[in-house]
């Protein structure tokens, strides 16, 4: 009959390596069936609950927990009893060759490395980053568990700084060819990845290899860039730093759905870096194919595709838009239209860039307008909703409604455009132009009279047999002084071209420098990492580290306030 | 100085066509300033009031407010005393034809109609659409305001006798050329749209046109068919009528995106049609340009574009599958990933025809696994997260933990598939297969013997040049008896067509016979509808429709009930 047996080793750090090989080495002794080797977290303790290797034992997260399940109580106790062997013959191993216990020593050793790697485990990894930071390094935190409060912090002191932390809890990078933590060899190119998804960054860098094309420099920013609390400080500094790149053609952005706020602000700076940029949101609801120099993608492979497509469009490459040409319009815009998938499809567009949005047929409830008959900030009103119909025609229609909130609206000045659509076909209005020109030739007068900035974008839908005449009813409200487009997209991108204010971002100070030489690195944890930075044939130091204060929580604090 | 007077007409009915010309024609009159002429439902009052027409009155939803600002009030009150006379000269216009009072007169009067358009104001349309079913008539029903409870029992009685409600709220179709409501002339052809959404159907058959194509049916459902209370019922009757129907070779499916449980099942629907459905969710994270045989278009303009190319490439148009070939299995997905974003973009599309799907990553909160330690139902488990890492390799470097979890997970008789992603490259397991394959052949082994039918599909990431060999991986893989892919969708796809039930309604009863008539109608409502079928050169008798009861609210109940 099975019986299992454990032994608890209270406060012991070893490295996830050399749990997982011991773990292995026991399984492989005489007459043990399985075996266990974890630090007894709560989770961890279910795991092993789960897998068959009962553990009802008192012990804590910082204690290292080995259950042993064999044929034979003798055979359990035989096997703990090798422990201690396992365990020095793999050290011993470990202390062959000269290491240095201390980053600064490593610095010493190596002057000319500019990036540190770290995955310690993450209650332990804020503070090496803030020593590398302190030495002026740039950091792979590969490490998970980091509080968000350090993450800020320590993201702030890089910006201040002109350095990169990249992470905490990222996977992937790839800096001059050489790919840090998980990273598949691919060839170098003229595509350039910011990332805030390990595996994303992999899949789509090994299609982009696939495919035959090559990566400039692929950038993880770890998973939580994209949160409002951090507001993507890494992916705007990667973006900055493949803006700036001259081997960088095409740029590739993927990440979960940001937050709007900073989606809104992402999206400026991707424009502004004056390349093609693929944005791989993955699980988020894409406007269209392409607005601007933005082009979204549905999934990781599509993302790599797109990407080698642009690069292989040579004109796709010089981003026509003249955007100094005109500063953009300081104001709001408000959207007036009868047509209500129109109004959706635009704001799925708007809500890009322009944040705060407002409507009455919000896509999330946070953008909800309190009060349809009262226009705030950004907004979009559904004017064909029941609260405008009721006993009414719809604006299709009618335009008296529509007529009357738009001269209230143009007449605001802190309005800059208004946006309004014109659905054209049996049913609807004989010839709406006829009454939305004069009116909108009003409106630009009065503005142009009062001084004051206002543009008047419009989509048409129909068909060029409607009985409105889809061409006379185009050229009308062109004469009245709309800018018209048969297309929602493309009116949205008009709106963005005229409010868009150009960021700063891609101005953000970047060392380039570190883009260009061979990548020399020291590496603060898995030792698998240093192996494999070595098996690329970069310069690599491991550093022999040890939990500060033997792990003692009170202690390390200490420590930590003494230096700073 | 302006002068504002007003009148108001208890419990006075009038459609909204003449209600805009009243208003219009006071306006026009000597010194009349603006006009308002409306139900007074509350948002109309306010509308009123933020025009400049304060209407400071004791009136109610019912009754006929009519507001007019004048020069002086001589000129108020003299508009308004020409209120009768305005109204008797419009009506005197109308009553020049012999028109039926009600619909059972009109059917006499014109017995081929199959068709009953309804446009009057949403608390009598149930009941004229009640009726229309009475009479097997198809019903276009414009009208909205109509409950969700009455458009159930309409949905389902009409479902019951092989009959369409197209609405309530349905803007716009096109029903053998002609088209309902709000609609673009357009030329017939062989895309096929169904549709809850007018301004949607227009944008995209009028692009369809305007790319040299067209359009055979264009289905309207209203806005709510996708709701969970309606499940979508008129979608699938539209679907079921295009999969049978001889001229359409392509659909077109357009939505806000729909709830989980509806969408499944309708995304089961559309793959059973053995057409290329062009699926239109706007707003909805479209998983992948391409599943089998559905197509997701990003906008409308996109959905058009698609349709057409879909059209021209001949060889899209016979679905490949042959999914009688093989009976759909039985049984749960288990996905066990070691990268997050696979996980995530595989469950994207997942989610499109698994319900109820769970993870420990979930893409909605109502997704989330309550323990990530045990699978339920369909469950896709992230083993790269926290809660698996804490002071342990992640999965990419130490299988133990995912092989131990595949073994359970395989032993499940309720599973009929286990997902599996293995990511190569730096940092990796130097070869995940020598543990993996073992596994899959010794699982798959087992069910064979126990007549379990169980699956095993793969995702491998890697390049060409990875150190693990990305072909040497994928054919160990394979010989194991997984079946592996490069790709997540193509991963993804291969799960559908072995979960996948093929759906009945594709079966439905369909009366095919009303799609290849001449389109003979009757309209009880808006005259312009009537004008309109007229002009496009259909046949069409138009109700002279008042209220029941006078709009008696009670009496109206109580005539309802005798009737049924």
């Amino acid at each position: 009959m099975a019986v299992t047996r454990n032994e608890v080793r209270a406060g012991a750090y070893y490295d996830s390596v050399i749990l997982m090989q011991l773990q292995r080495g026991l399984a492989t002794l005489p007459d043990v069936i399985d075996a266990g080797v974890v630090m007894a977290t709560p989770a961890n303790c279910d795991l092993l609950q789960a897998g068959g290797l009962t553990s009802d034992v008192d012990a804590g997260p910082d204690d290292l927990l080995i259950v042993v399940k064999a044929e034979s109580e003798q055979a359990a106790l035989d096997a703990i009893s090798r422990v201690d062997e396992l365990l020095t013959r793999r050290r011993s191993r470990a202390s062959q060759a000269f290491r240095p216990h201390s980053l600064e020593a490593a610095i010493k050793q190596l002057p000319e490395s500019r990036w540190v790697l770290i995955s310690v485990p993450g209650r332990y990894a804020a503070s090496v980053a803030r020593d590398a930071l302190r030495f002026k390094r740039h950091v792979f935190l590969f490490s998970d568990n980091v509080s968000i409060d350090d993450e800020v912090s320590l993201k702030s002191e890089a910006l201040a700084q002109g350095l990169l932390v990249m992470g905490p809890d990222c996977g992937t990078a790839i800096i001059n060819g050489v790919g840090l933590g998980f990273a598949n060899r691919v060839r170098r190119g003229a595509i350039g990845i910011v990332g805030a998804s390990g595996t994303g960054m992999q899949a789509i860098s090994s299609a982009i290899h696939n495919l035959g094309y090559g990566v400039s420099q692929a950038i993880g920013t770890g998973g939580r860039d994209l949160k409002k609390e951090i507001g993507a400080i890494t992916t705007r500094q990667g973006l900055a730093i493949l803006a700036n790149d001259p081997n960088t053609k095409v740029i590739v952005l993927v990440s979960k759905p940001p937050e709007a706020s900073v989606a809104a602000d992402l999206v400026s700076t991707a424009t502004d870096c004056g390349k093609p940029v693929v944005v791989t949101f993955i699980g988020y609801a894409a406007p269209a194919r392409h607005i601007g120099p933005l082009y979204f993608s549905s999934n990781l492979s599509d993302a790599a595709q797109l990407a080698a497509e642009l690069l292989s469009v040579e004109s796709s490459l010089s981003i026509a838009e003249n955007r100094d040409a005109r500063p953009a319009s300081a104001g709001y815009l408000r959207g007036l239209f009868s047509g209500g998938t129109l109004a959706y499809e635009a704001m799925l567009g708007l809500q890009l860039f322009l944040h705060p949005l407002y409507s009455n047929v919000p896509i999330v409830e946070a953008q909800r307008l309190t009060d349809p008959v009262t226009s705030t900030k950004n907004t979009v009103i559904d004017m064909g909703e029941d609260e405008f119909t009721q006993g009414r025609l719809h604006p299709m229609m009618d335009n008296d409604l529509r007529l009357r909130r738009f001269a209230q609206e143009a007449a605001d000045e802190d309005v800059a455009v208004i946006m309004m659509d014109v659905v054209l076909g049996e049913g609807a209005h004989p010839d709406p132009a006829s009454e939305l020109a004069p009116a909108i030739e009003q409106a630009l007068d009065r503005a142009r009279r009062h001084g004051h900035r206002l543009d008047v974008v419009m989509i048409v839908v129909g068909s060029e047999e409607d009985a409105q005449g889809l061409d006379e009813q185009v050229e009308r409200l062109t004469a009245a002084g709309a800018i018209v487009f048969q297309d929602t997209i493309e009116a949205v991108n008009s709106v963005r071209e005229i409010l868009d204010p150009k960021t700063q971002s891609a101005a953000l100070p970047v060392d380039l420098a570190a883009f260009q030489e061979d990548l020399v690195a020291i590496n603060v944890g898995l030792e698998t990492f240093h192996d494999s930075l070595a098996a690329q044939g970069a310069r690599v130091v491991q550093v022999e580290w040890r939990p500060p204060a033997g792990g003692n929580e009170a202690l390390m604090s200490l420590l930590d306030k003494m230096r700073t």
